[in-house]
């Protein structure tokens, strides 16, 4: 019996609209890209995804599950991302919301290089609490203060310093000028205080350039790198998981545009699914309640999708971000445990000394 | 004076909610990514937008243009759609109707290498008819079915032959194998015929894989690409535009995820103006009345994104896709003018004899 690719779509239909007859043609659509009538009967049993059912969840809203035969596939996330969506997305009212892998594919994905273990091993920390996160910025400033904002951080005791996610290769901050000095303030912070930040360079650029700045990023002596997949691209993303050695923190930059009920890709499976597969070792997403709409319910969702068994794949950290709040810390250590990566920007740098802001955040986590 | 990006914005408000706010919100959250009271003058002054002006265009609904200074900017498509869309993809009720792009600025885009001059040429389509596209489908054929057809197609006078977008490399037609069989019977074919069919193979994938496709593309002699800059990566198609010499066709593949009123990227600034500067040669579209949901306002706005005058940029052509039906070619040809692809795939598959029936249609093209 063949492995398969199991795919739950939500699909909307109209009055006179058949629910089986649109999941029969995102099964087509997704494949052979034909109507039935124009395939041959071996074609079809060899690539095109089966209807397994078809069933109402709400008043125009239907589940169906497709499975997909191994042979559709190529074993590249960008092959798989254009099986999953990629001509139904200029379709109405389809929504991806699981993705069941089967373990012959799941093995040609790169999955985190470190996963949650390697990234505490990488850090230094050994005892089971949440790691520390921040984000050097605004983008604006130029290399030379930026580099001493990361030696703060690193004597406050951050385990990643990130750049903020617009510090790409802007005059004011040039990428190879930027990274060279923040590492280099960051060792030395470390040095001094026998700590293990580790500054993580944002890489956002594509092609032979994606390539050259990673190599920059290694020869700088960094351990890890922020990369924006829906931007850079999944198998930019996965050969540098395969081979860098560097620690992966994924940004959700841009991905924001698949998540509506009715239409798009599940958060749960598109960063935590997806940006795990292609080996991010952490994935950032907006936790509810800051300055982005994700529900409890995603968050969890996703949070659950990046730590669940999945064959061989190492677990990745969820990454809680956008606009988490020092003072609220303690409530979300609660619950989502220690497997779990902070994400604090704004809320460290309004309290104006960084180095005792975060010497005081630390204590919170230490304490978990 | 700086030269300023100007990004024209819907915004969606609901009762109490302040539109002036919600657009600073956005002009320091696609920049700096801290509130305005965490930034010094100077920075806000340097790289954070200006709110330009704000005005109601329908219910709960309001019109902003934040004016960004080029010094956000890092002359690289990756950073332009994070500073476009990154961040705010993951809030509600935003969508990027317009971008005006400062000449300085488009100057570091590679835009189209051929052009719709360049693909006449490469094609020898020297009168001003559209051109004809086709795909080899489906997923599923080996490469010598897959060649055979692409041999058909050319007998029959298509000017440009692509791989199906689902064909990338499946065990049933390995890239490598596909594209030297296809190159080949797509040359013979046209030492036959004293034609110039173009064979453009799918290349779906990233990173290292995508150089080394695109690679084995130039020796097997082909003369163009089919690529998803969705999937791919903006910068790496970018790349290969400035470099490859090869035409570019770009697929929207999953760039349907972006198209809501409310909420994403207007698809005439995403297909038109995005797809054209990143160096397509031809961008490809589901035309309205397919089997797809563009209208055809949506169409006419993409189409004319392509064609604009855009400071050096040469223009792209636009290919209508998803659906066209050879019977109302003619119908199109009307609206869409001369430089136009055509991309007509099941409607021919659907005749049976690919040779007549590419020959039928290529007449009623010649015609015009």
């Amino acid at each position: 019996m063949p492995e398969l690719l199991r795919v739950t779509y939500t699909v909307q239909c109209g009055v006179g609209e058949d629910p089986r007859a649109k999941a029969a043609d995102i099964a087509f659509e997704q494949t052979v890209e034909l109507p039935g009538d124009c395939v041959s009967r071996p074609v079809t049993e060899a690539v095109v995804g089966r209807v397994e059912s078809v069933a109402p969840v709400s008043h125009g809203a239907w589940r169906a599950v497709i499975a997909y035969p191994v042979a559709a596939l190529d074993g590249s996330m960008s092959q798989l991302m254009t099986l999953l969506f990629g001509n139904i997305s200029l379709k109405a009212g389809i929504a991806v919301r699981e993705v069941e892998i089967p373990g012959a594919l799941l093995a040609r994905f790169p999955g985190p290089a470190l996963g949650v273990d390697g990234m505490r091993d990488l850090c230094g920390v050994t005892e089971r609490r949440p790691l520390l996160c921040t984000a050097i910025k605004p983008l604006g400033l130029g290399s030379k203060r930026l580099a001493r904002i990361c030696r703060e951080f690193a004597l406050g005791g951050v385990d990643l310093i990130k750049d903020d996610h617009g510090l790409a290769n802007q005059l004011s901050a040039p990428f190879a000028e930027r990274v060279a000095r923040c590492a280099e303030a960051v060792a030395e912070a470390n040095a001094e205080t026998g700590g293990r930040s580790v500054y993580l360079p944002n890489v956002l650029t594509g092609g032979p350039e994606f390539e050259r700045q990673i190599h920059l990023v290694q020869e700088s002596g960094c351990r890890g790198v922020l990369v924006s997949p829906m931007i850079s691209g999944f198998d930019a993303v996965a050969a540098i998981a395969r081979t860098s050695g560097l620690a992966i923190l994924a940004h959700p930059a841009l991905a924001g545009s698949y998540f509506h009920a009715a239409h798009g890709i599940a958060p749960a499976v598109l960063l935590g699914q997806v940006f795990r597969l292609i080996g991010s070792d952490g994935v950032i997403f907006p936790n509810v309640g800051g300055r982005f709409n994700f529900s409890e319910e995603t968050c969890r969702a996703i949070a659950g999708a990046l730590g669940a068994k999945l064959g061989g794949v190492r677990p990745a950290f969820p990454v809680l971000a956008g606009g988490i709040h020092t003072d609220r810390v303690p409530y979300w250590l609660e619950r989502y445990g220690p497997d779990t990566v902070y994400l604090v920007g704004g809320s460290l740098y309004r309290q104006g000394d960084l180095v005792q802001a975060t010497k005081c955040l630390r204590e919170v986590l230490a304490t978990r």
